[in-house]
């Protein structure tokens, strides 16, 4: 059984006991670092990882997740069911993403410290999934998660305006604009489009990949999970252009 | 069998060449990175991780601790047998808080290089001893390793005197000084504290984690190991107090 | 059977994709890790780490490696098999020291993305590899792969001429100068060395290890895969000099 990890942990040592708990309670437990680099306490840029890495994984993978500026707060922790997968972490907008819910339960369990729940809750939990215990063990069915209040990005005239979903760890800017709108405002490759975007006005090439514009270009392309991104080719475009999520976006095509 | 790893390798490629052999002896065993984000050459970082994490790991596994400064020179390699692990690395204080020690030996085995123990001495090791190997095939008997001088934290009248024992990847600045002793002195969650500590003397909010801090704010709290830190609340406190472990520190409560 | 991963994608999430991805086509295999850390874009750096790392894992691995700056546009994808190894990436010079290659392939698979092909074609051609598929199955045998034009160091008179290979994660300077190279210029440890590199001379002592030379101090070595490096003990020699691969270099005694 698979476990993946998904943390804002960095480099750190901290990543090790959850590995060891995990270890010590499933030692049969495949665990897989998705990635400890999401950028600290960014709930946004979690949610995104969790909508666009974890349906590459086989059925029956718990992922876990750990972006927890709240800890030891009243936040709740919690685990979700869903027909394909189980997620375990805090309910605070990681799993804003997470569709086809069967079943999520609160999580009841008493942790040891009051600033690693990572370890002393989440991991036992992840374990205890992959070992095949159900989702009932751990604490009361609950309604309702909490998800980011992030609106559906639409078109208003020619202009398509919708918002920053996240930054990725390299610097690329993924928006809420998937491909369908895109074709609807007849935004084709080879176009330039206009940006408004963090109280700048700006014009960029959209193009298929990073490559084809010249180095340190900033061009706008179609990422690998369907989304409008806003890149820098060899470059880091949310630095250049002071975003980090949550910004408004508008488009459209130069005339 | 487990076999873990703690370096300061970093992102390096280096860590690969570490796993590439112990998979050639062992090809059974399960190669788990703790970290290797150490701090470069940080032995008493790589102490603490070793105190607080390899614990967590199921009874046998081997624990590969790579933080050498002075790999090729005279410093020696160790194999250490306790009741639950196995340790190998350099004889450099990176053990310094492994108790319970039933046998260390002095590893003699002859490198390739002069530059890459880890690859070269103690992942074959680590390798043979997850086969089964005893750890006597390995060397000489030796009766003391090396430990990094720290005393332990005492209360003098209503001040405890403690020292930095190493700050985390996250600029958590880790001392010696344990919960029982804060009780000994008095000190509740809510009330405010005294430091005193690298030349400053410093007031701040004793907690129960990180977010009832503001952001931003110094406090200090029981880490998730029972050790009192200082912290700044989705900041760095090594940085801001520019401290980096061994320093001493002394708390109280403020009347 | 073993996946080995190499890219430039640091902490990012996108690792983890390629990780599912790979799971989900061949459950068995063991992902391997060998780092993330290629500096951004930095071919020669993989070339280097394929050349020295990858030699030390068993027989039959699969070596995945994705640096790949030109990802969407025309440089092509391809298989190599070697009499130990397989090798899947860009064909862009990242296989340079591969060498007894038996067979190679370009690879005709249609990626779902433009801008992802290490999760969309390297890691199921791996996945496939890994399940005992043959390259043939793959697309079309080709006859030369992209190579780095790296010539050899040489002797002229008393001076070793060569060139910088990378950088390592560490910021050593790697060079194409090699030991037996060394003794034939009469070069030996403890001996001062003078160095013109990146429009400089410099003069250094060539010692044994990192740890001979001063903190902070230059120095060249043989690092451990028998090349001659140019270091700073506890410190980065590629920031230091402004070095970052490519660089002529040549080196002689100092009389």
């Amino acid at each position: 059984m698979i476990i993946t990890l998904t943390t804002d942990f960095g480099a750190s040592e901290y990543v090790g006991a959850m590995k060891g708990v995990i270890l010590s309670i499933a030692p049969e437990a495949r665990v897989v670092d998705i990635t400890h680099g999401i950028r600290s306490f960014d709930i946004r840029h979690a949610a995104y990882v969790v909508k666009s890495v974890t349906p590459y994984f086989p059925k029956g993978s718990v992922h876990l997740v750990v972006v927890d500026p709240g800890v030891g707060t009243s936040r709740r922790g919690i685990v979700i069911e869903t027909e394909d997968y189980y997620y375990v972490g805090p309910d605070n907008g990681v799993f804003t993403f997470v569709r086809g819910i069967e079943r999520a339960v609160e999580l009841r369990l008493k942790a040891r410290s009051k600033t690693f729940h990572g370890r002393d809750v989440f991991a036992p939990v992840a374990a205890r999934l992959a070992k095949g215990e159900d989702i009932a063990s751990f604490g009361d069915e609950i309604e309702e998660i909490v998800r980011l209040p992030i609106e559906e990005a639409k078109l208003h005239g020619k202009a398509i305006v919708g918002e920053v979903l996240c930054v990725d760890a390299f610097g690329n800017v993924i928006t809420n604009i998937e491909e369908p709108l895109l074709r609807k405002a007849k935004i084709n490759y080879g176009d330039r489009i206009r940006v408004r975007i963090g109280g700048r006005e700006l014009e960029m090439p959209f193009l298929e990949s990073y490559g084809f514009a010249r180095r340190g270009e900033l061009l706008a392309l179609v990422g690998s999970e369907g989304h409008l991104e806003i890149a820098v080719n060899q470059g880091n475009a949310s630095e250049r252009l002071s975003l980090k999520g949550g910004e408004k976006v508008e488009i459209c095509a130069v005339c």
